[in-house]
C-alpha cells in the first residue's frame, strides 16, 4: 500500500469475486450468472442510433428504468433507485445506514457485507445458521443494529416465508432491515409488496441474475420514500451519473419483457430439479434451493477436491473455504447440456466403486 | 430524511449535477459534453453480438480497457485503474487518500470536491483563485494533506503548467497530489509523464469530454503501483465489477481511435478560437481557457439574466451561484452551427443601444 492510504483502511480485506476468466472456453458455473442471452428487446434497444448518444451524459435520475420497474412492480417512482449493479446499492446502504453500529446477517451468506460493515465503520455481527445451513428467523428478533439476509441466502439458496421476513420486520421497528433478493425470482417469496406497511424495510434486487443482464450492471432498491432520499442523498455525494445510457435502456427493456424472462426462470427451474435429482442419484446431498445454484456436498471427495477435478476438465464452478461449507462446492444452474455435462464428469470421477482420486 | 440515516450524514449537501434535460430539442451547452457522436470504431465494437453477452459478468480487472490506456500513454498496466466515470475514481480517492485531514483545492473548481472532502469526513480547505481567476501555483506549495487541482480548472478552463504541477509535487513529498485532467485533451499539458518520477502524484482522467463519452460512465486513474493498488482495495471493497461489458469495449475503442480523436479536438479548438473572438466582439470578457467551455461575461447584463434569456431561446448553458463568477455563464464548445446560433441569439438580446432588459 502507499503510505498515503488512510490508516483506517490499512487492515481492510477487500470481497475477491469469483473467478472470471476471459476468452476460455468453460462451462462456467461459478457465479450465478443466467445461461441465456438477454432477450431480443434488450439487443433491439442497444441500436446503433443509441450508441450515438454515448457523447451526451446519461439521465441521473435514471428516469425511463425507474418508470419501468415502477409500472412493473405497482411501486410508486418515489421508492424506487438504481444502481450500477446492486453490489453498489448495498455501498450507498451500508454508508447511508450502517455508520458506527452493528450490522447482523448469517455466517453464511454473501461475502460482501462483512467488506461493506469493514470499509463504513461498522461492528458485522455474524449469527450463525443452523446445522442444516437454514436461517432461523427468530434469531434476527430485536436486534440492535441494522439487519442484512439475502433470501434466498448466498451460497445455501434456502430461502425463508415473506411471513418470517414480516415477523423480522415487526420485532425490529427502530432498525433498518435490508433484504437482498438476488435471486428472488427464481422460486422464492419476494418481501417487495411489504414496502408500503414497513417504513423499516429496504429491498436491494439485480437485473444480473434472473433478468440476463450481469454485463450491464444494473441493481434497483425499493424503500419508503425517505429510505429512498436517503440513499440518493449517497449516490448523489458518490457519484450522480452511476449508470450509463445503454445499461439504463438495457434494464428497462429487460424489465418490460415479461414473457422473455418467465421463458428463462420456467427453463432454469426445471433445469435444477433435474439436476438436483441427477445429484441426488449420484450420492450428493443437496442443500434445498430456490436460487439459482445449489450447494452440493459429497461423503467421499472434499469440496475443494470435487472443485479441482471439475476444473481440470474445463467445467467451473465455485469452492468456498469458509469452514462450515468448505465440503462443499456451489453450481450455477446453466442450460441443460452444461448440467449433463457434469453429470457426466461427475460419474466419470465417482467411478464404480466410488471416488477415483485424482491427482489434481 | 428517514429516521435510519448516520447522524454524520444529515447535513451533507449533495452535488447538484447540471442540468440533463430528457428528449427535449434543445442547444445543449451546459456540461461541457462532446458535441459530435462517438466515432464509427466505437459503434462498431458495441455490436449485438457483444450485446448478447450481458448475461454474463463483465471482467472485474477491465483488462482490455486498461490494456488499451496502457498501449496509448506508455504507462504499464499496473499503474492504471479505470472506474465507472472519473466521479468514481475521485471518489474512491477521497475515500483512500483524504480521511480525517485536510483536502486543499481552488475555490473556484469542481464542485463535487467539496462534497467528496465532506462525505469522507475531510476538512475542506479552499484557496482563493487570483483576481483574474488564475490559479498561483505557489499557494499550493508546502501543504499538510492532500492537494486537488483540476488542469485546466473546472468552471474557469484556465490551465497551469506541466513544470507548475511539478513544482507542487515537490513542494509537497508527503502530501499526495491529485490532478483531475478532465479537460485536458483540448490543450492544456498533462502531467501524466511525472508519474515515474513522483509517487505522490495521482492523474485523473475521463472519456467523457475529449473522448466522446460520457454517456457510458469511463474515467481511468494513474499513479505509483502503489497508489492504484490502494484505489483497487477501494474498488474491491465497493462495487469490484464497477464498469459494465459494454462501456469497456466503448472506451478501449475511444482510446485506441486517435484518428477520430485528433479530428474532433482540432474542430473543437477551432470553433473555441472563432467563438471567443465573436464574444469578444459583442463586448464580453473571456477567461483564458483551455478547456471545452469558456466563462464569458458582460458588463451590461447579470450571469443570470444572460442564462435565462438564452434558456428561454432554447439555448442552455450553466450559471453558477457561487460569488465569484455569478456574473459569468459558462458556456460549452459545441459545434460550429451551435455556438453560431448562441452568437446570433446573443446579438439580438445585446440590441443596438446596448443590453434590452427582458422579463426573463
Amino acid at each position: 500500500m502507499s503510505r498515503f492510504l488512510d490508516k483506517k483502511h490499512e487492515a481492510l480485506k477487500p470481497y475477491t469475486p469469483g473467478e472470471q476468466p476471459q476468452n476460455v472456453n468453460l462451462i462456467k458455473l461459478n457465479t450465478n450468472e443466467n445461461p441465456f442471452p438477454p432477450g431480443p428487446k434488450v439487443i433491439g434497444a442497444l441500436s446503433d442510433a443509441e450508441s450515438s448518444k454515448l457523447n451526451l451524459y446519461p439521465d441521473p435520475e435514471v428516469g425511463v428504468l425507474i418508470k419501468a420497474a415502477s409500472e412493473y412492480y405497482g411501486v410508486p417512482e418515489g421508492m424506487i433507485v438504481a444502481g450500477n449493479g446492486s453490489d453498489e446499492l448495498l455501498a450507498f446502504s451500508f454508508m447511508a445506514f450502517s455508520g458506527g453500529g452493528s450490522v447482523y446477517f448469517p455466517d453464511i451468506s454473501y461475502g460482501f457485507y462483512r467488506v461493506y460493515a469493514e470499509v463504513f465503520g461498522a461492528s458485522a455481527r455474524l449469527i450463525a445458521l443452523d446445522d442444516n445451513l437454514m436461517i432461523n428467523i427468530e434469531d434476527y428478533y430485536n436486534a440492535d443494529g441494522m439487519i442484512v439476509i439475502a433470501n434466498p441466502n448466498a451460497q445455501t439458496g434456502t430461502a425463508v416465508t415473506r411471513r418470517e421476513i414480516e415477523r423480522v420486520l415487526k420485532n425490529n421497528e427502530n432498525n433498518l432491515v435490508l433484504i437482498d433478493e438476488a435471486y428472488v425470482d427464481f422460486g422464492a417469496e419476494s418481501s417487495l409488496r411489504l414496502i408500503d406497511e414497513y417504513d423499516n424495510l429496504l429491498v436491494i434486487q439485480t437485473l444480473s441474475k434472473a433478468r440476463n443482464l450481469a454485463g450491464a450492471r444494473v441493481g434497483m432498491a425499493f424503500g419508503s420514500e425517505e429510505i429512498i432520499r436517503d440513499i440518493n442523498r449517497i449516490k448523489y455525494s458518490f457519484n450522480p451519473y452511476n449508470l450509463n445510457r445503454l445499461s439504463i435502456l438495457a434494464g428497462a427493456a429487460a424489465i418490460r419483457d415479461r414473457e422473455y424472462f418467465d421463458g428463462c426462470i420456467g427453463k432454469i427451474k426445471d433445469t435444477r430439479k433435474k439436476f438436483v435429482e441427477d445429484m441426488e442419484g449420484l450420492g450428493f446431498s443437496i442443500v434445498p434451493s430456490l436460487a439459482n445454484f445449489v450447494l452440493a456436498h459429497h461423503d467421499k471427495i472434499s469440496g475443494e477436491e470435487y472443485y479441482r477435478a471439475l476444473r481440470s476438465r474445463n467445467i467451473l464452478v465455485r469452492h468456498f473455504s469458509d469452514e462450515r461449507i468448505k465440503d462443499y462446492v456451489r453450481v450455477t444452474i446453466g442450460r441443460e447440456d452444461e448440467m449433463e455435462a457434469l453429470i457426466s464428469a461427475t460419474k466419470e470421477l465417482l467411478g464404480k466403486g466410488g471416488i477415483i482420486h485424482e491427482k489434481v
